[in-house]
């Protein structure tokens, strides 16, 4: 028989790639109780319905989708937050806000192959619910920037790309893009950077059909500041709501990471206000993490009004960012002490020299195949022990047994009874 | 609109339901690494041929198959053990043995809805591969012992029931029964435990249909102790087998948890050699743990010839079990600390302070609406933090603030530059 393979898009975590996972959602985690988040999931599938028209057509094209036994259409889930919205629906008041809550789900996309892209992966997701004002948003993105600093990515690396739903809207309109031409225009500025120049241009040209209009809409792309556009349009409600949004983040002091950018747009049909996108500085990848505010989704889902904003981050992009970085993973030791035995062919004594340090939550591993002292080394070594006991031998006859560091080579006698404090001292 | 449910046999994990799944996971977790055990994962769906006529009939009828957008026949993962086969044949001698892993997947079955069953749960999965040896054996049913202790459960909670796949058909041939009738016999041993015995005994006399079979197939059932079996069966290998791997569990010092009990069977199709199962003493639950050998799975899948031995232990019945017994939960804080402002409206103090303990690794959380102190009260409560920071008022001019501890009520000054040592010696 052939050697089955995975299913493509999928992964396979050996322990030294599941070093990698732990490493990246352990740092996930330590930002999230750091900024007061609690952890929720949901089930890895759901009715079908949930996703419907909500997620945004991308997003719905790529559902793995199928009928249970039962002929009820179901779908793994493609992202978490329709599950957030409708559990949280359906507590209603029950919930205490703000509601803080983070998840670190799998995710399944039925996606073209390219690099970044899988088709079964994690995401962080950082949400707070119950929170009108901007301040939501700014402690969000603050978080955003914690979550980056902690994995060991500073200024140099990333940087946090933000612009308004209802801003690019009010001043569509302010230009005067005619109504039905304003959702196809988000789609068209929702690809531009995924898109070459000339085919961004020739698709806008074709739309709008109007070269005062097409002039005008480059000519606001090309906006770079925020102040820029607070001069032009100071009473526009999503402008002050903006400049808000900065002056907290300032104070956040992550003020150098965050910078408006008009073509930001968040593919996702639910955004209703502020959306963000992560990019590495470089540019070579995706977006690194993307979120805004969703003040709809949950009486959408048939919940009391419940303003939201939200973030998700990868780990297939952030993986590759570490790496391009050349950040450095701990080592990865399978056990902290293997012993090794001189006489013990039964392995009676070397058991209960084991159980003794694990009661004392050590751990601890021997070899489970009868060997000498050499082939007995070689596994210590496969198992990357850092330090490892020998017993039995003549020091049997004194009582005694002795350790040796393997990184070090020093070596150390200890009696049974002081066998755990030896030990202890020897790995702090 | 109706708000949307969660599929049938499904859960919803809100925060307190999350508290308790994250206590059971990190003692998983613990116990593994105690006995120096490293996680893998594998993906949450795989090519149906995996799970085809090599996880057994019932597991296979209760599949969640379907066909991906590429016409691919997949299934989400009923069970981990054959990716790991598959994933242990795909790195052949790549891989150092002994391998020892564990993982903690989330499952799926499409099971008919009862107590203890659901159709997405999750198992602690220890396996160790490379060694044909019981020892092997033992070391994994001492690693369920301490699995359990880890939990808080002692030998009144429960059991280890312990018996052999080729022990059971070696005493079926010793006893005369027909090759071609000795699988059908397997099955229904199986299930002896879930029929009533009239029906149990209805179904044995309609397969051997003969007198004198039965009364010794039933013989053999009332059989308690391995030593009778020894007895009587001084020369079988498997009897050999069974009575040492006893004696090395004495060793370990868990043979108070384990008897012999010729009725397990497993229902798996790949066991080989030693099984067990693991009861709550009252055998009020299903089985709450399950495992064995399964010598021929890795070279089933094309890979190189590796003895292997496994368990799994379901989360549901083990919380059942955790709720029956009474065993608390550490108490649940969404943030170690809240800040309250006493005349920060525009927050810019607040997030100042918030974000120096941040970054010194304290959770902090503060109102992030603007209130008075009754109100910012209330939302600390809400999140349930021990301790509260006052800042601002009086004492601002001072340059002092005002730690509270919650559960105490006791109050300590503080200044900006000793807040963090403080709160460190307040949380101590």
């Amino acid at each position: 028989m052939q050697i089955p393979q995975p299913p493509k898009g999928t992964r396979d975590f050996y322990p030294e790639e599941m070093a990698v996972r732990e490493f990246i959602f352990k740092s996930w985690e330590k930002t999230c109780r750091t900024y007061g988040f609690e952890p929720y999931d949901g089930p890895m599938f759901e009715h079908l319905e949930l996703y419907s028209q909500k997620s945004g057509d991308e997003i719905e094209k790529q559902l793995y989708a199928f009928e249970d036994k039962g002929g009820r259409k179901v779908a793994l889930r493609p992202e978490l937050t329709p599950t957030l919205a409708r559990m949280v629906a359906s507590r209603g008041s029950m919930l205490k806000r703000p509601i803080r809550w983070y998840s670190i789900p799998a995710l399944f996309r039925y996606e073209r192959m390219q690099k970044g892209r899988l088709r079964q992966f994690f995401q962080l997701n950082m949400d707070i619910l119950g929170v009108a004002q901007v301040t939501a948003d700014a402690e969000l993105i603050a978080a955003v920037v914690a979550m980056m600093n902690d994995l060991g990515f500073t200024a140099h690396d990333f940087s946090i790309h933000v612009s308004s739903r209802n801003l690019i809207q009010q001043l569509f309109a302010e230009i005067g893009i005619p109504a039905n031409a304003t959702a196809a225009l988000l789609a068209l500025l929702d690809k531009r950077h995924k898109i070459p120049p000339e085919e961004f241009s020739h698709e806008l040209n074709g739309l709008l059909d109007n070269q005062q209009l097409v002039s005008r809409v480059n000519d606001l792309l090309t906006t770079g500041l925020i102040h820029d556009i607070e001069k032009r349009y100071p009473d526009l409600p999503s402008v002050r709501e903006l400049a808000e949004l900065f002056r907290l983040l300032a104070d956040y002091g992550v003020g150098e990471y965050v910078a408006f950018d008009i073509g930001i747009v968040r593919g996702l049909a639910y955004y209703t206000g502020i959306v963000f996108e992560v990019f590495d500085t470089q540019r070579s990848l995706r977006a690194i993490a993307g979120g805004g505010r969703y003040d709809r989704l949950v009486s959408l889902y048939g919940g009391m009004e419940t303003p939201a904003v939200g973030f998700a981050a990868g780990d297939v992009v952030i993986e590759e960012l570490l790496r391009a970085k050349g950040i450095a993973f701990p080592p990865h030791y399978r056990t902290s002490l293997y012993i090794i035995s001189f006489d013990d062919m039964q392995g009676r004594e070397t058991i209960r020299w084991a159980q003794r340090f694990r009661r004392a939550g050590i751990a601890c591993e021997f070899s489970l195949t009868p060997g000498n002292i050499g082939k007995q080394m070689k596994l210590a070594n496969a198992a990357n022990a850092p330090l490892v006991l020998f017993i039995g031998g003549d020091e049997a006859q004194a009582g005694t047994a002795r350790f040796k560091d393997m990184r070090s080579g020093k070596e150390s006698l200890c009696s049974t009874e002081n066998a755990i404090e030896t030990f202890r001292t020897l790995s702090a």
